[in-house]
């Protein structure tokens, strides 16, 4: 018997994380960290698992799409599925009738990755490797072949990639021994929620750098001369060497952002990231112009290659932040790490939430390993929040990720968190005091 | 008692257009043409409706994420919602949870755009005038301030929208007149749907010609040996006189994009839609450099004000494109407008599948009479589907949209079309017999 996809699982599942105001910034005062949860189940008793970063209200809309989208994974041979998910990828993006709804971009498109991620998943698992090593392991051909450049030639041909990763070929094996010995660089953002106040700021940061982080962020844009009592707590705190990026999670237009971070910029700021709307390439290529030598930084929102491949090819960024669940799964971020190292740009990923942490380290491992070849001005975001519902939780210590060795990609909740957060009969919304916030607030 | 909203029922509504290959395209070789269609209730008895244009499969995903928007609308008392919809839009789309899953774009920006245009609706009834109407005595004070500038004011401020608006009062009254006397002009898509054969295509582009028609469209981008043979068709029936426009419904990248339009160039093609990706806005400019002086077209797939801006501070387009159902509704349309105005570019609405032109027509007459003045170079598309299913369809003739008079936006579907088509329970979707097209062709 052919080994098939025979359901689809899917879970909205939220943490009451605006309690305390973890992870509050200037767009975002009072976040539900949430996700919509695949689980991938095969004839033969295996799973592929998989999901999609939310913020709350909402995620039963990523479900909808979720669940719409499955029906092109269920029945489908697992072999094929494996050996290809880069097919999958396609036909998910390119539904001809569902295509309008996006196309490539919001709630369809980050369904498509929630699905490519657990056939990924799945793979690895039934592969005995994590992820970061199954992709690895794969030849330059292999990698091109997973990548969709139909609208990407015009930065990147399928050839230049070939060159490019037979190039980082060299030394794969001492970087993957480098990479299981030291681990690779972490960043924090946990002292510099914006709802945290300047005692809990001034005590996170020197404890990051006594935890050995090289580069702290914060939150910035709610109000001027907080930001620049903020930053000068935070500056005083860690000392002239750290690095101390800022994030305005797009609170800014292009005029705005850049007289607001001159203001900022006697703290010698590293990045500013996400200064306005993430789809204005033209705007960041201005900001970036205006500020330089401050770094410009975006992602986390960048909808899809296509807009990552006009910020390099516009000068518009200095920093790439990848995202897990943003575009649709590991092959489009494959796409971006591809054009990332053919322009030379550092990739620093974003993570956070809930299990972005855990899915993005296997991208950026993978990227040090068999595309860049450098974590040199690299970096994977950190925060210490919700790992403990994870069941192959992230290792960080020493300001440095653990290299991943349980096969898969990292992404599955304990039955028992699944269980309690679900929304909205879980007993934790059931039961907890969490403000039951009004939709039109 | 204060009027308030008290329902917003939202209704899954498929066309089986598959069956005959109306709207057929190198990117949609099937659609079938639908709507995400929402009707809001007041306390009072009044109504408003509105409606997402979808293509079938993945409707039901846009029914939700209307579903989850409404929560914002219910309740709300109508004489605020109807004196500032602009207020409404920035709350559906900048809710600090629901935005992480555009921000700005795909499904849920579309929702907010078919609520937005709802209240839009029930405020032009209110008022007793067609909504092209009502916009056009709007003062530009209050127009201006139905606009989120956020992101836009590195090309176009609050000021120079005011004085852009006021340079158009000159002449609006002897506009208006000449709108009701003249009506407004079409182009026709109708005769080059990929699927129709060529004695069809031949057949219907003459027409064409003898309704009045002085633009027709024709769909490319499937084979080159073919697009070259009804080119060649469609030229010799409307003669050199005639515009012959053509689009690619996004099927090229760059380079493709350039090479395949060159081997079309003898035919005098007078605009290429869609010749890349809708996010690409430097592939855009790109393609437009080197294909001048023929024209570069693009929007009914640009999903915000912010990538139309671009495409404009990059002189990518030619002809802007709006869509009545792409963004968040009537507010960022007049932000688009605006923006169209300012640097010059003409509006040529996308219009077709189920309701846009009933919808678009409304911004395009208002952009004549208050905004632009001017209808050079300007046409909104007209495609002869489905408008018997409209309680006040738009009447073409003579190649002119004639000017509504019914108070509204022409929204309203009839509750008998309603019934019949609701999917998927309506007794079409019972009784025809339709394709039930696989969702993984």
């Amino acid at each position: 018997m052919t080994e098939r996809i025979t359901s689809v699982d899917t879970i909205d599942v939220r943490f009451p994380t605006s309690v305390h105001r973890d992870g509050s910034d200037a767009m975002n005062p009072f976040p539900d960290y949430s996700a919509a949860y695949v689980v991938l189940r095969t004839s033969a008793g295996a799973e592929g698992h998989g999901l999609i970063f939310t913020v709350g209200r909402g995620t039963e809309i990523q479900v909808a799409a979720v669940r719409s989208l499955a029906a092109m994974v269920i029945d489908q041979p697992v072999d094929a599925l494996v050996a290809d998910p880069g097919a999958l990828a396609r036909r998910l993006v390119g539904d001809s009738q569902i295509r309008w709804l996006g196309p490539a971009k919001g709630v369809v498109h980050m369904a498509a990755g929630g699905l490519v991620n657990a056939v990924w998943d799945l793979a690895a698992r039934r592969a005995g490797k994590p992820l970061w090593k199954l992709l690895a392991d794969l030849t330059p051909e292999q990698l091109v072949a997973q990548v969709d450049f139909r609208y990407l030639r015009d930065a990147l041909t399928e050839d230049e990639a070939l060159a490019l990763l037979r190039r980082a070929n060299d030394g794969r094996a001492a970087r993957e021994q480098q990479l299981r010995a030291e681990g690779y660089p972490a960043y924090t953002t946990t002292p510099g929620w914006l709802g945290y106040d300047d005692e809990k700021l001034a005590r996170l940061c020197a404890e990051a750098v006594r935890d050995g982080y090289q580069l702290i962020k914060l939150k910035v844009g709610g109000d001027l001369a907080d930001d620049v009592r903020r930053m000068g707590i935070a500056r005083q705190a860690v000392g002239p060497q750290i690095r101390l990026a800022v994030d305005a999670n797009q609170i800014w237009g292009v005029p705005e952002a850049i007289r607001w971070m001159r203001e900022l910029a006697a703290f010698d700021p590293y990045w500013i990231e996400e200064p306005t709307s993430p789809d204005d390439v033209l705007g960041h290529a201005a900001v970036r112009k205006a500020l330089s030598p401050i770094r410009v930084a975006t992602g986390e929102h960048v909808h899809n290659a296509v807009v990552f491949k006009q910020l390099l090819q516009a000068d518009a960024v200095d920093v790439v932040q990848i995202d897990a669940c943003r575009v649709a799964g590991v092959n489009e971020n494959l796409a971006i790490l591809l054009l990332a190292a053919h322009f030379g740009v550092p990739v620093c990923p974003h993570a956070g939430g809930v299990g972005l942490c855990e899915l993005v380290q296997h991208l950026a491992m993978f990227d040090f390993v068999a595309v860049s070849g450098s974590t040199d001005d690299r970096a994977i975001e950190y925060v210490d929040h919700l790992h403990e519902h994870f069941v192959d939780p992230v290792r960080v210590t020493g300001g440095r990720y653990l290299a991943p060795t349980t096969p898969g990609m990292s992404a599955e909740i304990l039955p028992t968190s699944l269980a309690a957060f679900r929304f909205p009969d879980g007993p934790q919304w059931a039961d907890t005091g969490a403000p039951a916030e009004a939709p039109t607030q």
